[in-house]
């Protein structure tokens, strides 16, 4: 089952050559969840041949334009699509206005299919959205106006049957889900087989924290505790941490204590100012405090494999 | 002094891989006018090398988005990049609310310089707009929502002084303005020199007409006659001409009526939609009725140089 993240936008404010602003999609076994939608992200989808209409959700970080300006194209392409599914777009409060002034003077029929916005509030850490696979919940960042992060968190998986154990113990198809979610089983003769001679564990659940943007914001942590990967804004180097302060950003040595902190697996990093010539910047002075730091760019794609079975 | 359109965005609806939705810059004598502002015009901008510190007026069409989503990001990033200067922004009513709405809700200091919005009655045809050089003019277009094109002409120079005669003739500095705008030259001893025999006509002022998006309206043919330049949609090949009418959009063919009808030097069209593979079949089939027909794509530039004197 795939947990694996694609970068569509990595530049801060404003797009620059082979840098656009922030867009990340999030594939979960073939579900996919758009985070950030600056302009441009129709045009990175395509050119990174990621299926749009698996688009179920889309998560809005904050309304600076460099993280929804894209977001009535794609809104209006999918129409032009002829997308019919339901779609679920969080952000915080003011989006559906916007959406709908637009909407306004567009004429009739310009979205065909269902919208449902979701206002989240961006002080609270608490559930937003699940389905059969994944938990998301809002992570409040600190920045210039109302901004919230998002932490998507598979849900745990039922454990594995051992196929031996089946042949074996002659165990019926009707037993099977209740042994994978727990249960002893019994033979004829009144023997019960313990649920852990039948099964493996299932592999921990992978998680996601997309924070962006933010100041440090210490007080994050808790929250984004051992996920898998960390996205963190960056957006200037730590020489220039008291603009960054008036601008309500990190740096990236800042976002590399927060994964510390956190003790995550992998940290990327993104939103770039383009004050800097040199991208990679970010990502030596990141390391000097957090090794797995990856310098993000627009088309990288990050895998996040299952871990073996947590009970060895 | 130049009078040269550059096209940043051909395609129609949603943007393709190398081509972007509805966006050019006519640039005259180094000021420039951007018409039509798509999704990733400021992108484009980049791209082609385009000074957009000289955009001092832009010209949106009408309110689908594939005309002028790429605004917003475009005006942030004008302040981004500090702009002082004022701007004039041209559409049909709806802009400034739309605007507005994303402005109230991205904090204060976003725009740091004067923007004014000017409604345009696409019912009229008259003047917008004028400057030292130029003037520009509304073309009522029928789309399924108020649209209106654009003419922008050249104001006529005064006349060309010839030097031999300024010499042969001994005229001072303080007539030379009088001259150039007409006036005849009176010697020391009361002979008239007559203006024809000190000067030569200016080149014929240039023109360009923008008609996009619209349907087949032959009525705008007075409005654009002799225009150097007509850029007009031709969203669809002439068999198609059913959906072009129920879409409220003009067929390759009907793009070159129109420009046969009203004698232009030369036809662009753009606007293709993206169901036909091969562009240049609306090429072909323009030319069939008018064989000065470009078909228009991303980054191309034509030039429009001075006619000769036209007394000769």
């Amino acid at each position: 089952m795939k947990f694996e993240l694609t970068l569509l936008g990595t530049g801060a404010a404003m797009p620059m050559p082979g840098r656009f602003t922030s867009a990340q999609v999030l594939n979960v076994n073939d579900s996919l969840c758009l985070i950030d939608c600056g302009e441009g992200t129709q045009m990175r989808l395509t050119e990174y041949q990621v299926r749009r209409s698996r688009i179920g959700q889309i998560f809005i970080s904050h309304l600076h334009g460099d993280h929804f300006y894209g977001l009535m194209g794609l809104l209006t392409s999918f129409a032009l699509n002829d997308r019919q599914q339901p779609l679920d777009v969080f952000s915080p409060p003011g989006l559906q206005e916007i959406i709908n002034v637009m909407l306004h003077y567009q004429g009739s029929g310009a979205i065909s299919y269902p919208i449902t916005f979701h206002q989240v509030d961006t002080t609270k850490h608490q559930l937003l959205f699940e389905n059969q696979h994944i938990e998301v919940f809002s992570i409040p960042l600190q920045h210039r106006i109302p901004t919230t992060g998002y932490l998507i968190r598979e849900k745990q998986r039922p454990s594995n049957i051992l196929p031996e154990k089946i042949t074996a113990y002659n165990i019926p198809v009707s037993s099977i889900k209740d042994i994978k979610n727990g249960a002893d089983f019994q033979l004829s003769d009144g023997t019960i087989i313990s649920n852990s001679e039948l099964t493996t564990a299932p592999p921990p659940p992978r998680a996601y924290a997309y924070c962006s943007d933010t100041m440090y914001k210490p007080d994050i942590v808790p929250i984004i505790k051992g996920v898998d990967i960390l996205y963190h804004e960056a957006t200037y180097l730590h020489s220039d941490e008291a603009i960054a302060i008036q601008n309500g950003h990190a740096t990236a040595l800042q976002a590399a204590m927060i994964a510390k902190a956190a003790n995550v697996e992998k940290l990327v990093i993104g939103h770039f100012s383009a004050r800097y010539k040199e991208a990679q910047l970010f990502e030596q002075e990141a390391r000097t405090i957090f090794p797995s730091t990856i310098g993000g760019a627009d088309g990288m794609v990050i895998d996040v494999p299952f871990k073996k079975d947590n009970r060895q």
